[in-house]
């Protein structure tokens, strides 16, 4: 794409002036109109360094009200902290809100070509990484956001002429780096890399738009021109409706809710003291294991209410170090949370290698609640599915352990729990009027969630149900799975 | 693709039958909707041989009325006479109009893979054909197609089984060809190329389903699952705005109208009558040379009412043998050609190999009067401009040889010759109401045109002007275009 790329002829002085003119007043009568249809507006900026990324960010934002946009700076290799996340972790927690613009200076492209040029980053990988932002660039599209992707484009000469000017300059000579030296130098070679990437990651609905950065009035013009042109599009999108995706993903074999059998998986109180005191101290010994050899832990619950979640969590910190976990209550999303695209809230709480992550609820909310209740349309829910296993299958690349329990009981033993919760006082803030109402939906969500557990049971991420009418027994069957996961990935 | 294809599991025979029987009526009831809605529905089956294409086929038309689909049978190599045409040609010819199902029995996948593997395509040609088939693709569904891939797959045993069934009954055993067992024997090698192709064109929007088609019934419920799925998600699109395309095309460099000298382009009676006999019989020895060199050429005419197109083109076809040449007049579409994509009516009267086709106005009318009369969307208009040189693209690569012609009048010029026309009683059908209404837009138009003439004028397919204030001088002019440009051909 770059060495065929044909530079448009800029304008003339007077044209270009009344153009940019009208781009500018165009962009920032937008504005407005962005954050009333709730349009998330995502604006990556790459290219050669000394192109004037930096400057034209600089420009465009002059023309939005500082309330409506945010500039992502990561121009920068990742930080040792940032390393202990999904490599997509640091870019994905900038996402803009919807109603909102969030510009880019460099995404993940400039990480993945530097990893590339460096030699530290091998043909599989980089397929991988580009399987990666091809996923998730979709997927924001599909959640209705707008992605636009600049690159600017300077050829070698001008490189080299704005390095030597500012190199020339006292003032600015600090202001160019070996890298930047380096760069130039190797032009041709670079220009090579950067071109397969644009290629590989050039979609339909995300495709790459090279600005001929020569002259910074004419990349502003260009730059503006392509963005006004590509949030006119968005804004009259306005229920987008996408193909449903076949799951491509291996699966495991699951029996439906009302084939579990609940009856006579029951311990007494001597085994379930014994086998608790056993498998905690186990448990101790392999969290530590995990925090050494930096293995992140996903452990992610889902159940019926009074299911025995709660009781179940505890069992498992009981038995690691508080520094290296964190439990996580999920409940209705935040107004920020519900502004970004479903999955943010939960790649936000992702834990860092070595750590382990206990959700109490989780993102299958999309498809359960969110889906029984409206809150996302039929499109969003049934695209969920597959939205989540290539999250969960992300994480299984990085490296996790995901374990995924389905907390089980049956439709009278909640009623006995919820007469129980409401019959004691101390109880009693266990138990809302929402308790009762979904309890009446128990046939619909019942529905859902064996759609669920059929759709999302992976082999890299599979649900394991926990029979709970005897909650001792789910506890100690909890363990044991995570027991078995984790010796199994310090194995592997 | 394949190898990772996790068959999911086939339901019970009786959940089976219901299920089949609800897909059966769903597909049954959405065609009034599919027709009301305009929406055309591409449906390709792709596979394995003896995998059951055409059963698959044969079991879900029979939901549908006769009127509302066509079955395409492209499972065979191109014919000779397709051969003269570029590779796509044969497919676009049976896209579905507005409202109906077109059903391929293979589509373009196969003449690929088959190529691949009888070692006809190197590996340049099978990724501009991979690039083809996906801007194809992509146009049809940013001009609101339903564009829905099945690849019905089975295991190598399976394959054999079914082979060795038919061959072993004397009234079956002649539908097995050589090259079934052929593909049988090196199906390991073949699931590679297969593999590579579904990779290579698995897009967002059009998107392979991979059919497990070891059992025939459970085969077809996938099928209409994944159809009827598809049908209820195109329906919701009501009007869809697709980003518009970065032109990545080489240009030449192009002058406004307003800019273009007309005054001076004169020839005197004595000059062009020499002119014009020397050069026609030029002309008709190129004709014959590019007959025999097998070269299809193509020249379109745009231009203002009365500019003197018609008079042009009596002078290149008057050099022409009858037989190698088609003049093809452009008016409104006909209601079968308004119902498909818009390029199709240009796509089915291209010249074969060593032909001629001159066009009478042309495709461009999608970015002059549809977009002026508003016959489509500014969305649609826009995007025509990338979607037109994709085309010419096409036919370029194809190696034609692309002449487009402006044919330029002034304002003045064109008054003198209505009024002439009015007064002249044998000249009265030559003007209408309607060229009167559209001159009154001229400045609208001549904006239109300018635009068209900037983004499409490619190295591959430029616009040409003929200053035609002096009908004789434009005629000359483009005799010696189309003669340059043919000479270039036969020499490259």
């Amino acid at each position: 794409m770059l060495k065929d790329f044909i530079v448009s002829e800029m304008p003339e002085e007077e044209e270009l002036k009344a153009k940019l003119k009208e781009e500018r007043a165009k962009l920032s009568a937008s504005q407005m109109k962005i954050k009333e249809a709730g349009l998330p507006v995502m604006v990556l900026f790459e290219g050669w360094n000394a192109a004037g990324k930096g400057a034209v960010i600089g420009k465009v934002i002059r023309n939005i009200d500082p309330r409506f946009f945010k500039v992502a700076t990561l121009d920068r290799a990742p930080s040792e902290e940032e390393k202990r996340y999904p490599f997509l972790y640091r870019y994905i927690k900038e996402i803009p809100e919807a109603g909102k613009f969030r510009f880019f200076d460099t995404c993940w492209m400039e990480e993945i070509v530097d990893g590339v040029l460096q030699g530290k980053m091998d043909e599989d990988t980089y397929t991988k990484r580009v399987h990666s932002i091809n996923t998730m660039e979709r997927q924001l599209c599909d959640n209705g956001y707008l992605v636009v992707k600049f690159f600017m484009n300077i050829s070698k000469k001008e490189q080299k002429k704005r390095l030597d000017a500012l190199l020339g300059d006292k003032d600015t000579s600090w202001r160019v780096t070996d890298a930047d030296i380096k760069q130039n130098k190797q032009y041709d070679k670079i220009e090579e890399v950067y071109d397969k990437y644009l290629c590989d990651t050039n979609q339909s609905r995300t495709p790459w738009y090279i600005i001929d950065a020569s002259d910074k009035k004419w990349a502003e013009l260009q730059v503006l021109q392509f963005l006004n042109q590509g949030i006119d599009i968005a804004l009259k999108n306005h229920t987008l409706n996408v193909p449903i995706l076949q799951n491509t993903f291996p699966m495991e074999k699951v029996q439906k809710l009302s084939d579990i059998d609940l009856a006579g998986k029951f311990l007494t109180d001597e085994e379930y003291d014994l086998e608790l005191k056993k498998l905690q101290k186990e448990l101790k010994d392999l969290g530590n294991k995990v925090y050494r050899k930096k293995i992140p832990v996903i452990i992610a619950y889902e159940g019926w209410d009074a299911a025995g979640k709660g009781g179940n969590i505890k069992r498992i910190t009981a038995a690691l170090d508080p520094r290296d976990y964190v439990v996580e209550p999920i409940a209705s999303p935040e107004p920020h949370e519900k502004a970004r695209h479903y999955l943010w809230r939960f790649w936000t709480r992702l834990p860092k290698t070595g750590h382990v992550t206990i959700f109490d609820r989780t993102w299958y909310g999309r498809v359960m609640v969110e889906r029984l209740e409206e809150f996302c349309s039929e499109n969003d829910w049934q695209r969920a599915y597959n939205e989540i296993n290539e999250f969960e299958k992300e994480l299984s690349d990085w490296g996790a352990v995901i374990i995924k329990f389905w907390v089980q009981i049956d439709k009278d033993t909640q009623l006995a729990r919820f007469t129980d919760r409401q019959n004691t006082p101390e109880k009693q803030w266990k138990i809302t009027d929402e308790d009762w109402r979904n309890r009446e939906k128990w046939d619909l969500y019942e529905g859902a969630i064996d759609e669920m557990i059929a759709k999302t049971s992976t082999t890299f991420a599979p649900w394991y149900v926990l029979e709970s009418v005897d909650k001792k027994y789910a506890r100690i069957k909890a363990l044991k799975i995570v027991i078995r996961e984790i010796k199994k990935a310090l194995k592997g």
